[in-house]
């Protein structure tokens, strides 16, 4: 979309001084763990929190979240991939929506912050509108995504990528572990699977998309800040490598006569973890698989797989390159042979500029420094990026750690949190960037 | 045992000039390779060869071995342990004896040739003597040993133990996959397990043991050299090692914050294989397991194998020592913490130096250059090193592949093993080492 004339836009759509003093902030995050928890008890696995995609689970919390969403002066729908909507309408027709947004579901034995923290405190910000009796030039909707983590279905983000109008029509045929494909798990869930596109936002609709979420990471812990606002989403490359040596009896060999194929992992696992280093990416080896595998015979095969991310996918690329020269070198020089398929890529997501530097805003004027990190992990936003300016504000968790029972936040990072939330939905509704699209809306 | 004077040793029972001409070598080294054919035939898994301790296959193979020896001139009775011997007598009484010896088990999906080569050199030898009429100053015993595999029981070398007297009672409980004991195997087998004693040899009733074994390693093959003379078998040590570090989202610890096991543990391969090199020892990671085992997951926890194995036990202590040393290091600077148990420990065997010699003699006067190497195998020599004098002579493998179908001898080669063999009982036989024991045979 060509940018239309600012002046034109703010002359038209926002009446000058009417947002321009700060609502009072609402600090709803006892409420938001309490919400947490009551989420955490719909689960498949009893003992620990499982909730997936399109299950009886899934339902229950969309039907557990639509009540909140209600209470807090919400109009609630259920989307055409059974993501729950609820929209709190502008103060003028015909307003674009901004979208607070996340996931509801979880990976298997998860924790009970990861995607539903974002949700609910989208909600949190809603209801101190709700409350204060207040209508921004903009509606509010916020968004509680299915199958952002892909534990069902094999594929992520499906919610987020229905509402961007990316969703693929060959995702319906995938089967889960029970073999039910997820056009029969929709319809199971009372959805219709042929009107998906039903979900699919409009581009001039959206002003953007903001997902509060937990970081996952450590960075926000070890610099002692409670929220921090994320440049990108990391492009990611996933490649399997296969290294061929020759297998051969532990005492019988002479060092100098080996091929050992694990020996030149082992040394390219270091090349990578320096590569990562030097790039400035992040780049793990999750898996290795050693053949013939026993203790008294040198491995004449081995698997190993790379995750490597970056935030700029130019530096992404390189480190793939020099990964691979690295590993060409490495193997030439012991006389093995190796082969390597890519089978995930995904580039960057670009948070916007203009929402980042009013998260940053925010932030500062609750007197807190600001840090700008990238989100490694995945989230809705990079599935939305194509549709509308995302912005994403990371909130700190407890040693870094997710997908794990033992996730956590600090109650006051959560209040915090809910009030940067607060605070920059105010800020969008006395910015520019509320102007309605070029297009008129139809 | 304190030597007796050479000079009265051979005064006695050697009488000069007897034994001073080389007699006929005979070449049975189609037969011999034909009789591994057939012995591959006794297998517990049809298409492939599994021939394990007192299964009916191994009954089957001590009768052919049985009928092989008795064709060759020998009295043939089998041990308390289920061992194959024979007994070719000496020109006098109360003679001690030279024992040739391997294994007639196998690994499982073998090769033809590890062990039972050995064994039908040795009756080849035998059947030189007997087909020339000739008996020596001590009686050539040649026997097929059960269980050096340790396929079946989990311990290796139990026929050889037992005739070295170092048969350990409490191996009797050990039960198999089926959950038959060794105790109910031997019964089965039609032995008396409370009378393994039985199979022990008196230290002075043998003279010396000779293994001629496939090398099952490269290193004949790559000097072109059809045979060798074996050193000493290594000694071995075999650890795990266990290291913690943190798991953690492959996407969102930065490399700086990660305390990732499996780099670590790739950092300590590297060492493991530099310190080898360095002490001129064998080491092999052999197996790595990776948890949690997932691309996108940075490794918190690896355990890995060592296999560490030298010529001189003094060095392989070192080396071991030096690999805690280099994994300390690695562990304190990447804020890991690591742990390790020793699950295996043996020390070397070293060969006998005047047989040796003779091997060795023997070897050159066939105009063929001595090529002394160590055995980094284990081999029933190993059993039987505190029982007597030990060598072995190699035969080289093509491609050093062993424990494999692949496994493969030249028949020039296998020509070549029977005519040193053959020279080397002649040589013993010319020497003052046949002397009897200084105390008097009861």
């Amino acid at each position: 979309m060509p940018p239309s004339s600012s002046k034109n836009r703010k002359v038209a759509f926002i009446p000058e001084g009417v947002f321009c003093y700060p609502f009072h902030m609402i600090d709803f995050s006892r409420t938001t763990l309490e919400r947490c928890d009551a989420l955490a008890k719909l689960t498949e696995t009893p003992g620990m929190v499982t909730r997936t995609y399109l299950t009886p689970q899934h339902a229950e919390a969309n039907r557990l979240v639509g009540r909140w969403m209600q209470d807090a002066g919400m109009t609630v729908s259920t989307d055409a991939v059974g993501s729950i909507v609820g929209r709190y309408e502008a103060s003028r027709p015909n307003a674009r929506s901004v979208i607070i947004g996340s996931h509801l579901d979880s990976v298997r034995n998860a924790g009970r912050y990861d995607g539903i923290l974002g949700v609910l405190l989208g909600i949190d910000a809603v209801a101190a509108l709700h409350a204060s009796g207040r209508r921004l030039p903009f509606a509010v909707e916020v968004i509680g995504f299915g199958e952002e983590e892909g534990v069902r279905f094999g594929t992520s983000l499906i919610g987020s990528h229905a509402l961007a109008g990316s969703f693929d029509p060959a995702w319906l045929q995938i089967r889960d572990e029970a073999g039910i494909s997820l056009a029969e798990a929709m319809t199971r869930f009372g959805l219709d699977p042929n009107r998906i596109d039903l979900a699919a936002r409009r581009p001039g609709d959206v002003l953007a998309y903001l997902e509060p979420h937990i970081e996952q990471g450590p960075v926000l812990e070890s610099l002692d800040l409670p929220v921090g606002v994320v440049t990108a989403i990391c492009g990611a490359t996933r490649k399997r490598f296969h290294i061929t040596g020759m297998a051969g009896h532990a005492g019988t060999v002479p060092m100098e006569q080996r091929r050992d194929a694990l020996a030149a992992a082992a040394e390219m696992l270091l090349a990578i973890e320096r590569i990562a280093r030097d790039k400035g990416v992040v780049g793990t080896v999750g898996r290795v698989i050693v053949q013939p595998d026993a203790v008294n015979v040198i491995p004449g095969n081995v698997v190993f797989t790379l995750d490597l991310r970056a935030e700029q996918d130019a530096s992404r690329l390189e480190a793939l390159a020099a990964v691979d020269l690295a590993i060409s070198h490495i193997a030439e020089r012991r006389g093995l042979s190796w082969e390597s398929e890519t089978f995930h890529q995904s580039p960057s997501a670009h948070c916007a500029a203009h929402l980042r530097a009013i998260i940053g805003d925010v932030i500062s004027e609750q007197g807190i420094p600001v840090h700008a990190l990238p989100s490694g992990a995945g989230h809705d936003a990079m599935a939305i990026a194509p549709l509308t300016s995302v912005a994403m504000l990371f909130i700190r968790c407890t040693d870094g750690i997710s997908h794990n029972p033992a996730e956590a936040v600090l109650p006051k990072d959560v209040a915090v949190a809910a009030q940067v939330l607060q605070g920059v939905l105010e800020r969008l509704a006395a910015s520019d960037v509320v102007a309605p699209p070029a297009s008129p809306i139809l």
